[in-house]
């Protein structure tokens, strides 16, 4: 009623013209039914797979709108709340879809014999939206595993199909968030150099370590032990100081964010109190967590799968839970910012940040 | 494949074509784009409801089909089992269903102003499948909160409301659940008589109780107190015995099962170890669950309203905050089962039950 | 090993005598197995409410914790980021709660009566923690129900009871947060009036509600329904922009926080996009979040009450359930902030603020 | 107070003195504190792991109960649905188990730093009650991984590693299930042989099936796979009825249970609509359940250890990361009953019991 913009009032609707649940609720039609062999827990498997559908929508409908403020070339600093807000929400929907698997549950190995073989070839599998949710995260075409030794799109319509091979080139969460992590001012600025400051930080903390080490090692042994783990961390750090030795790591496949990038990223996980970093961090952190509950959904579908089918093929011809095991590993998209880690220093150890920068970081004065 | 009854094998279908994933996906329209004034958010505010109905569905075909099981003269024993795992089921829908409120709770109520006087009058108050879910389970017409001042069914279409009219007269679970338990042949066999029994029991301990208070009493307050406190209990579990004090408690809506029912139950809550007995221990065990988690649905309902919409009217025109609130209480099914622990004895005083009943309770030697 | 501070290296450590494993799994003593009766359930009853109070330590850590941040006169930029997530957290370990409760519902009513006469007085309301809990919340000590017509440290040790007692003169997060928003520099500067413009912005959009009744109402009556209905939602809003109206809201008890705190809740609220209402926004969220997670641990504790005892008093004496139940609505805390929703009005009715405001609100550019 | 037993009331206990609230709440002491370095985040680390003991604590005590109960020549009828009830509670605890990784979650790698090196060489690995569980469910001491190429017993307490290696020796859920299904006397009775008529029914499925391809292949090729397909299934399910084919299952490490104990599994399965048949079928179910979130609570604690220490080695020295992933799939103890999907037919092949089986798996008539 009172929105400035319109002369009138919106004409009235109902709640199930607005929901349209006549047709939705005319959109479970069971096989066991049309075939006279009704099967009472085939309406479980299509619910289910309906409502994962629908969120998928849903997470699609918030990944697409992130997406579109990270591609001006400049992310306002205004949106920024709001895509955090909506990464959370995807992980807010995530717990649901793997909670939902609980439910799938309820229906036994021999109720799905019921009409099992009614569905073939339809496989979870060649759910599109699945797949473009992967393409728009970030999952390389190139990492992508086979499925039954044939490309993911060979399974579905080619019109579905186009869209999947298109969204392998659009840019996706993972290239945006990379490109602007890259971008950020504060790896160098007025005078500061992080990468410099951090080497220096962590060789001061590794030194004083050999020390510890060379006075209180009980024995040649111990001793040996501990020089060669603290050589071994000198090495590992340097691969991020490094462009050549990080190329190795992009090579080798452990990282696959750009080197100013993965430097960006760092610098915020380290000094995330500072008002300037706090939204990215966050935004790094849900990143974590949509990846997190990504592979777990993998992962309980299948000890579903195996549950369901013991050893047998899957209605698509190929065994899924294998298929989904092998994919809770590979077709992890922000790994990176779990192997940072790995590059972090206790904060006793950190530097303090010269009190030029921490002014451009807070907030106007 | 290997169907013994068909002579061919069923024809293929895909994935898409199998869950109707174009339909259902076109199912989305937000008012908000058809005005010209595109909400991000109402796409969510969609499809939180739209899952939900396809969960109802889900419910109301596993509720439909323990009512048929319930309809025959005799439930056979072979379907308890099936009774039970689907009931379970249905908690387990639940559970997701309540979880599903933290999702919606992502949308602030500033997100929600964006497109809240497109949707008038549409309430979540005129889901038909909600509202035959609890007609189904047993509300009773003349329990049900008024809306607005109007009957729950004149909001919905006439079509919709002779479905909901007609539910009401359908015998409900409660129904089948308080003939079934009526029925009964264990309360009085062979000479056994549970009544007598457990009466005879419940005095023992009380009297014994007494005998106590009167022995360890620290003052005469104390003991006056003790012993009023064992009067009352007394008169308690006297209404349960005698059938005229049973009524008043029908009469004032403290019990709406038979008397014969509320007596079997509490036979099987107290004997449940007896295999005749534990299927039914666990029917009566996921009743109360449904009732708890339909309430708590509601209730989480109700918090989210306050947050969504503070102290103003809901859309469909009502305070849906306290209408939620006040149906949290008031729209309880399966209160009588909570209610029965009041008349529940230690084990430690309870009867024996003699040979010839538990062999009859027993498997087939 | 790698710390700046020591001079040598910390003293090895077993994972059991980190923990305390030993004396922690010394502490469940049931009383069932003292008095020679031994209940295999009661095991489950004491674990339960240990890790309650375990996970109670931990949210009053985190509460501590946040509160001595809140009593810096100024509360430092830096540290927002790390309040916001301590409040996370402790929405985190609500979840965690509340789902608990589904573990002790494993035990029958049957099962409790087994031990339940044994552990007379206690009571789930003599947790110390958990009043605290609400103390340091905000709950204020003429707010509180009594239980057993005593006050509730009444049942407590007398060293409890002065913890109790001193916790209630201590600042609470309510009263540090009205503070805080109260001294919001933002309602009134450089010449921008929040109060005024908001006031304004209201008036227009209702007086364009009042154009489009006039001119579409389709009988008398429809007309007279739609003027009525503005003009009540006029007098609410006027209610916060006037002093003494605002008062009667407070001493009616709809209101709790000062006058300038609700109005500078409402500026966040309104505004959450700019850089510097971010986290604020963030915090006033994680504050409706605990609210609605301590209510729904109430809600789902009177349930179980209800299921475990029937209608019979609780161990403490007191009826649990009803107690429980009256506590949802009258123990809560942060309500204002559900109320405020009241005061929204769409953005597409919201006054742009000057830009002088918004580069304040922004980073140092 | 009712007990029929005591002479006396039972001396009253408060709340606190119960739960022991006093010296629970002293049994966290952090070492940053100990050490003057105070880490905020210490705290949760500590209640994080006291909670998952205590929690660990109470599946013991129920594993222990179920134990004993399969102790005995018999199972007693009567005690089935107590094992049921039991279980479900395991169940029901896991589950928050795996929740609970959430809330440490909560704490970042970089919070973690600031107490990580203090607890060198502590471990979750070192958890003895996590071992035992292991061990009473029935992992085998041969199928453990090593850790840092040590075996598990090495970095416990020698105490703690006797009551290890002792519970290897005890019989655990695994061999008492295992045992109690090889006894099952409906194999074999009343001229009633499983094997021969469910071998019969296969073949029945199988050359109806081959029927299906010879007359709808539509090319050689159709046909050539078809058959193929067919014959594998058939030398699957061939190795089910003959004993020395099961032997290699077992030698193989596909199947563990003993060659009676599998095919009493699949009779249950199949038949589980029997009255005698149900507890025991929900019983498989549960194992299945607990198999299934014992694997998922490593899976998500793997993961949490990568994001928490990236690729760097854990405080006990060892990549818990690989450890934990490795651990997923060997550590399972249920599998059988997964891999035993493989064995089932759609119900519609199923032959019919004979009368005089199924009024002995009814109740008493």
């Amino acid at each position: 009623m009172s929105d400035a913009k319109r002369s009138k009032p919106y004409p009235p609707i109902s709640y199930s013209d607005y929901l349209k649940t006549s047709p939705l609720l005319e959109l479970q039609k069971t096989r066991s039914a049309e075939f006279g062999e009704e099967a009472h827990e085939e309406m479980l498997f299509i619910i289910v797979h309906q409502t994962y559908e629908l969120w998928f929508r849903q997470i699609l409908h918030e990944i697409n709108s992130i997406l579109a403020m990270f591609a001006r070339d400049l992310v306002r600093e205004e949106d920024m709340g709001t895509v955090v807000g909506r990464l959370s929400r995807i992980v807010e929907i995530q717990r649901l879809l793997v909670d939902q698997v609980s439910v799938l549950e309820t229906m036994t190995p021999l109720d799905f014999l019921d009409f099992r073989n009614m569905l073939y070839p339809a496989s979870g599998f060649q759910s599109t939206q699945w797949r473009l949710i992967e393409n728009r995260l970030g999952l390389k075409a190139s990492t992508r595993l086979k499925y039954n030794a044939q490309p993911y799109h060979a399974s579905v319509s080619p019109k579905e199909a186009e869209v999947l091979l298109k969204s392998e080139k659009d840019p996706s969460l993972f290239d945006s968030v990379d490109a602007w992590l890259a971008r950020t001012p504060f790896l160098q600025i007025d005078g500061y150099d992080f990468g410099t400051e951090y080497r220096e930080a962590v060789h001061a903390m590794l030194s004083e370590d050999k020390q510890t080490v060379l006075r209180f090692a009980k024995s040649d042994e111990d001793r040996e032990r501990g020089l060669k783990q603290i050589g071994d961390t000198e090495r590992v750090f340097e691969s991020l100081f490094d462009a050549d030795r990080y190329k190795e790591l992009q090579d080798s496949g452990t990282f696959r964010l750009q080197h100013k990038a993965v430097q960006a990223a760092l610098l915020i996980l380290l000094y995330r109190d500072q008002p300037a970093f706090n939204l990215p961090f966050q935004l790094l952190t849900r990143l974590q967590d949509i990846d997190e509950l990504m592979t777990t959904w993998r992962y309980r579908h299948a000890l579903m799968a195996h549950r369901m089918l013991g050893s047998k093929i899957g209605t698509g011809g190929s065994s899924g839970h294998s298929y989904l095991k092998a994919a809770t590993d590979t077709h992890r998209v922000f790994g990176d910012f779990f192997n940072l880690a790995t590059f972090l220093i206790p904060r006793s150890s950190l530097p303090k940040l010269p009190e030029a920068l921490t002014r451009r970081l807070g907030f106007h004065p």
